[in-house]
């Protein structure tokens, strides 16, 4: 780690999550390299980071906007400057919703996904003319049209005047293992046929979105023009254990004091209001150490990690270590501000915009 | 729902949380009363709720002070006015925590837990004469040192200067279907080990704390002095699937919009970012819906919550339907503030204090 400052690190009570810029750095450079690379345009999902600064580098590098999952985020990163942005969510869009995707639209480039007919007419009457994709279902069943129904619901947005740019879709099932391939075929056929069906309604897809950070590696470039990942600036234990990335490329970690010992067990001041409480089946624990790869956090409350060592001779009480959360997205928005290795500190910016 | 205003909850865009004041004050009012009439003193734990406006309820209702989890948060609720506080944790003082707890000791009462001689001589070290508790471990096996233990624990803590108050523990694998009552029965075993434990080792408790709201009904009052429930000023899904409440206990849920349809499925906009991603595996979901008992979240992501629907119609797109969170406590950390059914609104006031 680069510059870094470990007397600020130190001297900051625990737990907080610390950035080390120059991983993530490469991990900006790298996506938008190889996004570049197969011809596909990138639009990162900010919903990872909600910073303003993360944001800026990946612009920097190249990304042609940003994803966000909420108008309340969208509104963060029009403040913070960002001037095209996707709402990659089916939006309710009620009057009040309206009042503000309208002031949005006056100052920045918007486009909202839809997933019905309904939902589209809705928003046509508070947005008229404005920019939609129409989200297809590739088999995360979330939510989404059926590949095949596409059309219909592009043919009703148009109808309601709206300008439909394109399809997206969230192969969210790619979080399991060894799901990465097949889950990447799913969403190119998903996606292909869903352009098909919105050809035969008379909507020529200008956009064919897709790409998680499981998948993008596998992303089929014949069929997305583009892709949307979100965790890869930081990564964390999920893509450390799904073997998308290694322990290398982990930048964000959450630095945590031993505060107790058990029989082969250390308890660190690092829980679920910190980390987040993700636990998927097939993850190994709550969390892993970045500098400690055998250990587990075998369980987790909002305060208490306690964590299975690896066999090596337990820290003392008072050492600090680097956990690794495992949804490195929920752990973000726990916190008011990402610390930098360097002794920097960015504002979460977008934190709690949940609406 | 007394003095319901529907009008403001409609206006205010979803999600966000609600706390119906009325079952919010039944649920005070009864925990006050069952200590009472026990004759076991009441220190709910402020974590849940992390709101100065409730603490004051329970102080009001015959609390003794409250219990914390954390140093900041004793800062958030000393600035509250709470003058006697309890910091449940075995933490770890090094001088800037000794700095911070040195002020505290200067304008409230304020004891904290130790697990380890270690420990209690950083304490020490930090804080002179500072009062003290012992932590021992009742069968949760997170933090706390063996029943057996504790006298050494304390007469090392006497030793080094630290007024040794008494012993506590948190009996959390009372989380489990059934457990309840034979958790009572370990906590009661636990602490009283310990309190022989520590009698032989000169330090005679004063107070034997301990509590959960799945166990605190069947709290074992010869044994216990005090008690320390966190949830049940709210409940939530774990407390309901236990069946330690009925929903009519429920006072806080999350105000979520329908925004799409699958088969026998909705989707709504609440997700993890505002319900907390807790999923014990003997929950039936990530969260129950309060109007329908038999609907379920299936699939939790960071803006969508899948629920399987339970047989009747579903719910329009732009519905709005109260979602109950499965652990009350994160859900109210991702919040910056309580929405009353009345209308009003209280800071939660010591949201993010983890350090």
């Amino acid at each position: 780690m680069a510059d870094e400052r470990p007397d600020l690190l130190l001297a900051r009570p625990t737990p907080f999550l610390v950035v080390d810029p120059e991983v993530l750095r490469g991990n900006v450079a790298s996506m938008a390299a190889d996004a570049a690379r197969r011809g596909v345009a990138l639009r990162p999902h900010a919903k990872t980071h909600k910073s303003a600064d993360v944001a800026a580098l990946q612009l920097a590098a190249g990304a042609v906007g940003l994803t966000v999952a909420t108008v309340s985020e969208a509104e963060a990163f029009a403040d913070a400057g960002c001037e095209d942005l996707f709402v990659a969510y089916p939006l309710w869009v009620d009057a009040a919703k309206g009042v503000r995707l309208r002031a949005l639209a006056e100052r920045v480039t918007i486009s909202v996904g839809t997933d019905s007919t309904e939902g589209a007419r809705a928003l046509a009457a508070q947005l008229p003319g404005g920019r939609v994709l129409v989200e297809v279902d590739s088999g995360h069943h979330r939510s989404g049209v059926a590949p095949d129904d596409a059309g219909a619901v592009a043919e009703a947005a148009q109808r309601a005047g709206l300008d439909v740019l394109g399809v997206f879709t969230f192969p969210g099932h790619s979080y399991a293992p060894g799901a990465a391939a097949e889950v990447a075929a799913q969403e190119a056929l998903a996606l292909r046929t869903a352009v098909t069906s919105m050809t035969r309604h008379g909507a020529e897809p200008r956009v064919v979105s897709g790409g998680s950070t499981p998948t993008v590696a596998q992303a089929d470039a014949t069929v997305l023009t583009e892709m949307r990942p979100g965790v890869y600036v930081f990564n964390d234990a999920q893509q450390w254990e799904l073997g998308t990335v290694g322990p290398e490329r982990v930048a964000l970690t959450c630095l945590a004091t031993v505060v107790s010992h058990g029989e082969g067990t250390v308890v660190l001041d690092a829980g679920s209001k910190v980390l987040g409480a993700d636990r998927p089946s097939w993850t190994t624990g709550w969390g892993r150490l970045l500098d400690h790869p055998g250990a587990r956090v075998t369980l987790l409350s909002e305060h208490h990690a306690v964590v299975g060592w690896d066999g090596s001779p337990l820290p003392p009480l008072g050492q600090r270590v680097r956990v690794v959360p495992n949804h490195v997205c929920n752990a973000v928005n726990l916190a008011d501000e990402l610390v930098l290795t360097t002794g920097e500190t960015w504002p979460v910016t977008a934190r709690g915009a949940n609406t």
